[in-house]
């Protein structure tokens, strides 16, 4: 257990969260951010307790969500520190609905792919973290909302519980392009792509005019040594006047407190539901991590560190 | 010779354009427009005469743009029609900088890139009658301005008498990235795509944080039965937060008419350079259309089918 320098927390680590993006963290490609090093600590978001403050922000026994990394102490200089409030929703909701995955979905949906009601809205990965978030907003908001999962089970999940319109399972589909048309019949407004590959393929080849894509993450590339081959489709792109865009939540910080008001409503209304899958143990967070990289996961992958 | 019936031109055809996106008509595959039926009239833009009129707005001996086919006599209703005023430039630019490939440029470059002064602009089919404006626009604008075509004639053309900053023969570049890296030193903003393939992935690969590319056409992709294969690397938008958008020129008809009165004070100013290669006689078009997708062409290809 470290010691607080001055203007630094020590945080005991309760949940942490394992997301896809971290595959570019354990890769010396260039990113956004910078590798994790070799015997370094794995970079990561969790939730905790403060157990020690010289930080006039947090005092001890405060709830905070940040970057604590892989580890059960963490000692953090406040930077993207937030205190989070265990009376509105359990803690580990910061790392989900009410953290980084619900403001992904949030801001892919409603910033980058515009989505409007009446449009149809595919979203892949729809039975992870950020997906099955996206489907509810987008249902709420009044769109066609059809998901895309590897698992039947999933997709009787947002089917059923979560109120998606229609749903498919890539892993039995057969032919995506068939299943998709099945699905939206009047074509696809809006794609928010989790997955990247053949699935996005199919997916861009049934948008609509002036359809937007929101590229928030490209799961089936992440574990490749170098980019896999794939038919050349931009052209589609043209046909449609269709638009494709990259997008991180980071960049969307000055508007968290917005957006996370809107959830945390939506939330305490029922409107917005989740589901978390919780491993034990600090020493099986590399397990949780791959299971969530292989989709053995419904809704979001955490670990507990410690139950106190 | 046709007779113009109630509402309808005759026009005598002077100049026929032949332009990339005419191979989409030559396919039955789906895109924006319908396919040309076998034995039906080639689509595609003239300029000529008006040699008999029933329409209000048109007499006998306007010069007139529009879709008159690959055809001596086109009979029209007057949609799509317009006047062009021969005092202003020779006509046969209404089909080069005061026509479709001038709007292209103009609104790609301007509205979809929406590229700004001090960022560095790269356009494929540098060449052409389309990124040769575009690089001209783009350097007016105050960008730095790169482009890449087949031939260190055309290289020499565009870095010469067209004042691009830099650009490079990809025929003989050996190494795309190398090339773009050493020409775009401070990366690349705004990428005008008229290629697709090889070449745009390695655009795609140096654009900077939120980047910009406009999907004009993918020539290299146009005379495949089916998709050519390219590594996956969309993963790269996310990263730089960039955006793809394709674009249709028609879809700015409503602007045309500040597009060209722009472009053509451009010309009278001597701002806006341009070449045209003509090919002579109306039998000649399917030979100067296959020159021009070989990219045998340096600045607007055109076919001459009359000379009164």
């Amino acid at each position: 257990m470290p010691e607080p320098g001055e203007g630094e927390v020590v945080v005991k680590v309760m949940f942490l969260s394992v997301d896809p993006y971290m595959r570019g963290r354990m890769s010396e490609a260039k990113s956004y951010a910078a590798p994790v090093e070799i015997g370094g600590v794995m970079t990561g978001g969790g939730v905790g307790q403060v157990v020690a403050s010289r930080h006039p922000k947090y005092s001890e026994g405060d709830i905070v969500e940040g970057m604590t990394g892989w580890q059960e102490y963490a000692c953090l200089n406040g930077r993207g520190v937030r205190k989070i409030d265990p009376a509105l929703a359990p803690v580990s909701t910061a790392l989900g609905v009410l953290g980084m995955p619900g403001l992904t979905a949030y801001f892919g949906l409603f910033d980058v792919c515009a989505a409007k009601a009446g449009e149809t809205v595919v979203v892949s990965g729809a039975a992870g973290a950020v997906g099955s978030l996206v489907g509810q907003m987008a249902k709420m908001h009044g769109c066609r909302t059809v998901g895309i999962a590897g698992g039947d089970d999933k997709i009787a999940w947002i089917t059923g519980e979560l109120g998606f319109d229609a749903g498919f399972n890539y892993k039995t589909s057969g032919n995506y392009r068939e299943s998709l048309k099945a699905q939206c019949p009047d074509g696809v407004d809006c794609y928010f792509d989790n997955v990247g590959g053949p699935i996005s393929d199919a997916v861009l080849m049934q948008i609509n005019l002036r359809g937007r894509i929101a590229i928030c993450g490209q799961i089936s590339q992440y574990n490749l040594e170098k980019p896999e081959m794939g038919p050349r489709l931009l052209g589609q792109l043209i046909v449609k006047r269709a638009r494709m865009e990259g997008f991180l939540v980071l960049d969307y910080a000055e508007r968290f407190r917005e957006a996370l008001t809107q959830m945390a409503q939506w939330l305490r209304e029922g409107k917005l539901k989740y589901r978390e899958q919780v491993e034990e143990g600090l020493e099986n967070t590399p397990r949780a991590f791959l299971n969530m990289m292989r989709g053995g996961n419904t809704g979001k992958q955490l670990v507990r560190v410690s139950r106190d």
